[in-house]
């Protein structure tokens, strides 16, 4: 972190929340592995979580007890996923949890727990527990930044987010936090993401509307395609603000969604951007679509190509490997209407390539947007992707398992 | 090609089948780039084609021929993929089955086009137009090893394979020739395969056991998951063996079968193994599944993982990486009892990773299994894949559209 950074997170304060990160052992290297994230009362909670069948037993712990709509804390460590790890897994789960809650003086229903780090080796119990009393005793209002890297693995650098925004009479806070970046260490990208407001907001509208954010945030990037035993985003909001509650319909939900929507999709762009070996942050639209889930896939096919992603890495504007990649899916579209743009210059229109140096120059940029428009009707969707590197495949081959 | 190849390839013989293959001036490098299969008399003929939106003209008017049944010649250029050419590049693959068909003084609708290399450039057809001579006029008996070599794009060796069986009294041959390899230049990987026998054989039978083989060999293969628009794969039978004619219940059918089978899956291993960057040849077998879809859907999800596929480049036995991505897909499945081995090493069973240094001296091998039983049901699926490495990155980041 710059110095700037620091100053910029060390601001970081949302009413009602406290955190800490301590060093508890699990990383070999000594940094901060144990972290934690507290509301001063119940708060109202909101849960999306990894669809693989390969479910981490943090990830089990935290999907039954959500359902009750209440949580106060979260445990976070790093270093260990604690996936396939069997029935002590599920217990090792169990037993950070209680570490914590006892320490806390809350019910244990009450605390969400999730890991992130190496696949199929136990967690260290006995060093969380140990670590639980330095981390409830330094629990502090400044304290999120510190989660934010605590939360850390391969990542290089910390993603913190905060918005504000009014709603229901009061000022409200929004701040984010989350990790992506590595299939390093741990085996698999898993990325974890925690929202903390100090909004009083209605329950079902909680639910929708950060199911929506994370659909079109941390669900509409990519990496490599791969999904973690791991992936987890919570979000907590504790009504300490006292605001009178947010709900679809009120007056204050669209501000509220927005400032969600930015937090969120500011946190996305930041794992693309620190994915593995990525050089490119690249954002593929696909506007004119029949439907949305047409749209989805063909996007999703251009992102996912590793023929697409070379060529990024490359500098190459090779509009043959892009809309090859967009006509292979299962979605019919006519191939003579569709057009393809880098920025705003045209690669591929009525069929045909479109000559020209340009685009080659905006290859060389950091970030830029691929449109496709297959004149079809009006739906859309965007994803970010990045490139494929050297590096990439460097970190994913060269660590041993 | 080493020596001995060259005496194997050189008594390749399809009875009533002739060969060549020149050197036209397409490439650059003047190497053999326009090549022609004829046999003496019209054969029966079955195909598949690439289901990409963007179908190159080849592909477009072959897909239109062969629903006649017949066909006597193809003709096949590489260098220019003849592919996202508009309204010429249909009228230049029309002119270049025209060159053939008056050279050869046959109905031009039984010639067949294919094209393989750069997309989006116009075919230079007068070159082809005036190589039609010596192209018709060098055919040879003995020219079936030149076709495989003038087809080759990036591939780094010919890929040939033939087979003898006995179907109707008589013995048949089998022969195929193919291309895969590369996105270098051209853009995409074309695939092309033609598949030549002597057999007698019923139209239905030939399109049945043709499309069934080219299930289980080509499209159950994937060196990086991108389809292009020129796949082609074309059989022709003519019938010089004067067999009674193969049915799926004449005696000779199963015989026939398997020789096809064997001839297409040789080459599929052969595509893979001369993929782009390719260190290793990964067999991906999926068991006890419900459908064979479920078996199918999981075997490609492990397949076209880049976290296994640089796993393997690393030559780590990472099960971590191959149940997560056995997991990330909607086939469900209890995770308990998933099992997975390489060649016969357990590395995972029991919802847990089984220790052992045996699977790490496996994975430095060239060609390996990985067996995943899912204990659903009896149903399988089998795929090939390569790992993913640094020339894949070099060779596709460095090439220029």
């Amino acid at each position: 972190m710059t110095a700037m950074e620091m100053t910029m997170h060390d601001s970081v304060h949302v009413p009602g929340f406290l955190g800490n990160s301590v060093a508890s052992g699990i990383k070999s290297g000594g940094g901060r592995d144990l972290s934690l994230i507290s509301s001063e009362v119940p708060a109202r909670v909101a849960g999306v979580f990894t669809t693989n069948r390969f479910k981490a037993a943090p990830v089990v712990l935290d999907m039954e007890r959500i359902k009750k709509g209440r949580a106060q804390a979260v445990v976070v460590n790093s270093g260990n996923a604690n996936a396939a790890t069997g029935d002590e897994g599920h217990r090792d789960a169990a037993a950070m949890s209680k570490a914590i809650s006892e320490r806390l003086g809350i019910e244990d229903e009450l605390v969400l727990v999730a890991s992130t780090g190496i696949i199929g080796e136990r967690l260290p119990i006995e060093k969380i527990i140990r670590a639980g009393g330095p981390l409830v005793e330094g629990l502090s209002a400044l304290g999120i930044p510190a989660v934010a890297e605590g939360i850390m693995t391969t990542d290089r650098f910390p993603k913190i987010e905060t918005r504000r925004c009014s709603a229901g009479g009061k000022e409200i806070t929004v701040c984010g936090i989350a990790k992506g970046a590595g299939m390093i260490e741990p085996n698999m990208a898993t990325m974890l993401t925690f929202i903390l407001t100090d909004a009083d907001i209605d329950q079902a509208c909680l639910a929708g509307v950060f199911r929506e954010s994370a659909d079109r945030s941390f669900n509409a990037i990519t990496v490599d395609g791969c999904m973690s035993t791991n992936d987890t985003a919570i979000m907590l909001a504790n009504g300490v603000a006292r605001n009178s509650p947010v709900s679809e319909t009120s007056g204050g939900f669209a501000g509220f969604r927005e400032a969600l929507f930015d937090v969120m999709e500011s946190l996305a762009r930041s794992i693309v951007r620190d994915g593995e070996g990525a050089t490119k942050l690249i954002e593929v639209v696909v506007e004119g679509a029949k439907t949305s889930g047409d749209a989805r896939t063909i996007a999703y096919a251009i992102a996912h190509s590793n023929l697409v992603k070379t060529a990024f890495f490359g500098e190459d504007p090779n509009w043959g490997r892009i809309i090859s990649a967009a006509g292979s899916t299962a979605v019919p579209f006519p191939t003579d209407s569709l057009e393809l743009y880098i920025e705003d210059i045209p690669l591929f229109i009525h069929g045909r390539g479109v000559p020209g140096k340009e685009a080659a120059e905006i290859m060389k940029r950091a970030s830029m947007r691929i449109l496709v428009r297959l004149g079809m009707g009006e739906e859309r969707f965007r994803v970010y992707t990045s490139d494929l590197s050297h590096e990439y495949v460097d970190i994913n081959a060269l660590y041993r398992s």
